[in-house]
Parts: C-alpha cells; sequence; structure tokens
C-alpha cells in the first residue's frame, strides 16, 4: 500500500539557513520534493523558470486564483506568490513528502486547509548568532538587516503554531533532526486513518468470531 | 541550562509488547526512568515492592488520593491503582524521561492534568498477530484471549487520542523508532517555552539597538 505523502510547511527567521537546509535534506534523503512557487514578479539574474520560481502574468496569476489552483497566496510589494495545487498533489499522492517554504501567514493558511500538514520553524541557535548570520553574508546593508531583524522579531510571535522547532545550529545533525521529526510524524493516528480502521475491523471480526 | 523530562504515557493492547519495548527502551537509552504504580491488590509471587507496585492498604491509598498525591487513579476489581505524583516529579525536575504504563482512561486522565504529556499508543502489526501472540503465550485458556481481544477492540476506540503509534513489529527497530519519536517530541514549541521566550526578547533587544 502506498502511502500519502506528508505537506511540509517549513519557515524561520531569514538567516536561519533555510536555503542551505532544504538542500542538504533533498541531496540526502530521497522521499522529498521541493514545491515551487509562482509569481507575477519578474525574474532575478539566475533564476530559473519552474525551478525558481513559475513566472507569469497578472491574468494568469489571478486566472489560476480563480479556479482554486492555488493553496495559498499573498501579495508582496506588488507582486503575486502562491502555491500551485497540481503538482504538490501529485507528489504526496505518489507518496513523496512536499517541502513549502513559507512565510508564517502562508503556514497558517496552509494549515487551515491542510490540518494534517507538518509545520516546522528554523532558528538559529540564538539572536546574536541570527545577527552574526546576516552580517557575515556581507551582502546587506546596515539598513536591511536592521529591517530582517525586525521582520525575525515579527515572525517570532507566532512560533507557537508550528509542530516543532528546528535549531540550525550544525548543519549536518540539523538535516538529521529534520529528517527523523519529519519520520516520526509518519506515526500520528490523523496519519494512519486506514491502518487504525483496518485494525478495528479486524478486531471486530476476531470478537465476533469470524 | 537542564530540561524537565517529557511525562510519556504508553498503552496498548496486551499482548502488543508494551513489557519487553519498555524493557529494552530502558536498556538501551539512559535517559528513562519507569514510574511504578501504588496498589491495594496484593501481591503475587515473584512481584516486588517498589518494583512492580508499591503495595499498600485501602487507607494509605486513600490518604495519598486525599492529600492529591497521585496523578491518576482507578478503581479495578475492587483494588485501587495509581501512580504516585512524587518520584514522577522528582524525575522530571532531574530531566529525565518517564514512562507510565497506563491503560486508556487513565492516559487520558493525565493528559488533562499534564498538556504537555506524550501519548503513545503501542499496537502489533496487526490484529491476526495479536491473537497469534496471545495465543502464543500459551498460559493463557481461549476465554481469557477472547475477553482480551474483546479488550483491544474497545481500546481501539480511542486510538485519535494519542499523539502517534507505535507498531511494534520488529522489537529492535520498534524500540529505536519510540526514543526516536520521543527525542522529536522534545522540540515541540510547547516544550520550549523558555528558549522561544528568550529568543524573543534577545530580538526584541536587537532591534531596540540596545
Amino acid at each position: 500500500m502506498k502511502h500519502r505523502g506528508i505537506l511540509i510547511v517549513v519557515s524561520g527567521f531569514s538567516g536561519a539557513g533555510k536555503g542551505t537546509l532544504m538542500k542538504e535534506l533533498l541531496k540526502t534523503y530521497d522521499n522529498y520534493a521541493l514545491s515551487v512557487s509562482m509569481t507575477t514578479r519578474k525574474p532575478r539574474p539566475g533564476e530559473e523558470e519552474g525551478k525558481s520560481y513559475f513566472f507569469v502574468d497578472k491574468d494568469t496569476f489571478e486566472e489560476t486564483i480563480a479556479k482554486d489552483g492555488l493553496i495559498e497566496y499573498a501579495s508582496y510589494c506588488g507582486n503575486y506568490y502562491g502555491t500551485p495545487r497540481e503538482y504538490v498533489e501529485a507528489c504526496l499522492d505518489n507518496g513523496r513528502d512536499v517541502i513549502l517554504e513559507i512565510e508564517i501567514q502562508g503556514a497558517l493558511k496552509v494549515k487551515e486547509k491542510f490540518p494534517e500538514a507538518l509545520l516546522l520553524f528554523i532558528m538559529p541557535p540564538s539572536a546574536e548568532e541570527l545577527k552574526r548570520r546576516l552580517e557575515g553574508r556581507g551582502t546587506e546593508s546596515e539598513e536591511v538587516i536592521c529591517q530582517r531583524i525586525a521582520r525575525a522579531a515579527e515572525e517570532a510571535e507566532g512560533i507557537e503554531n508550528y509542530d516543532y522547532i528546528i535549531i540550525n545550529d550544525k548543519l549536518d545533525d540539523c538535516v538529521k533532526e529534520m529528517h527523523s521529526i519529519i519520520s516520526a510524524s509518519r506515526r500520528n493516528p490523523k496519519r494512519n486513518k486506514e491502518l487504525i480502521a483496518d485494525m478495528r475491523s479486524e478486531l471486530d471480526a476476531l470478537v465476533k468470531g469470524e
């Protein structure tokens, strides 16, 4: 029997190392698929269609909304961003675990539509370490770093909505722990309705002496 | 900083192999402590005071109830059975993970008092296998086996109240999986209130430029 995959929502502070973590997770284990978002934003240099994003125009995006083709979407700085439903559903049906990397508002919308989704929040080991990592990139102005920290403080308000916190201290350990947490969640009764129903009817049959 | 241990409630069908599983878990990992129940039932041959049970008289048991010294208790076939609070709390404070092996009604009572408790339900891979294991003991009459299966059918009604299902197929794998599920649960936001509070205040301090 093929089990349906798990829908995994990953959020976390900018600078928590989500990108590297996802890359390692997908490289190390073969049960994961990364969802690709749809956006009306213009591609940046180096971004690839269908890999970084699905780049579409506003009409196409709104048509997709109209036919309920997105699991969640939001508008940000004048552009739409959303998660196309078709790819996610196809992966889940094939037993693959699909990762959506989205921020907290999107995560909560997904949880509403998919109560069995697993919500993971990635954190650095400390706020100081977060600041160090943001500064270490060397690509951002002090103002941008400050904005990101302010944004992190806002996102931190929603951590209780997540199922698990993942502390990204040492990358290798973190990848293993994340995989182990996802594997454990397969044993949640919500994800084993069929197994439970089978056990019940088998037991009932035995009681009746069938 | 020493983390408080996790209170783990283990239930499951008679014949699911809970006893062997607990024994292996405690032998393999050193973070667990097994709670010892208090009872007014008379000791059976081979049972040891303080190991199998704390054997007390009715008055002592009722005094313990009166001073809220039990996490949960129930009366069964004219005898009291309960979980003494003191030992459990002391272990948890010392960072040890305490396992209570109790049936579903007790498990639900514990969850009410300790919402952060982790409820695990042990199942055999199938009802047929359960029957085979009960028969395999060779010590029980057909009637007793039948009663146990009927009891299992009743208990199966409550599986959704548990956090995780543990399928006891191969013992070694099952012990590892159980340990891994318990470890994962350490990352639940409910069990990391301090960490989250610290991160929030550190972030706020950074935003204010302190």
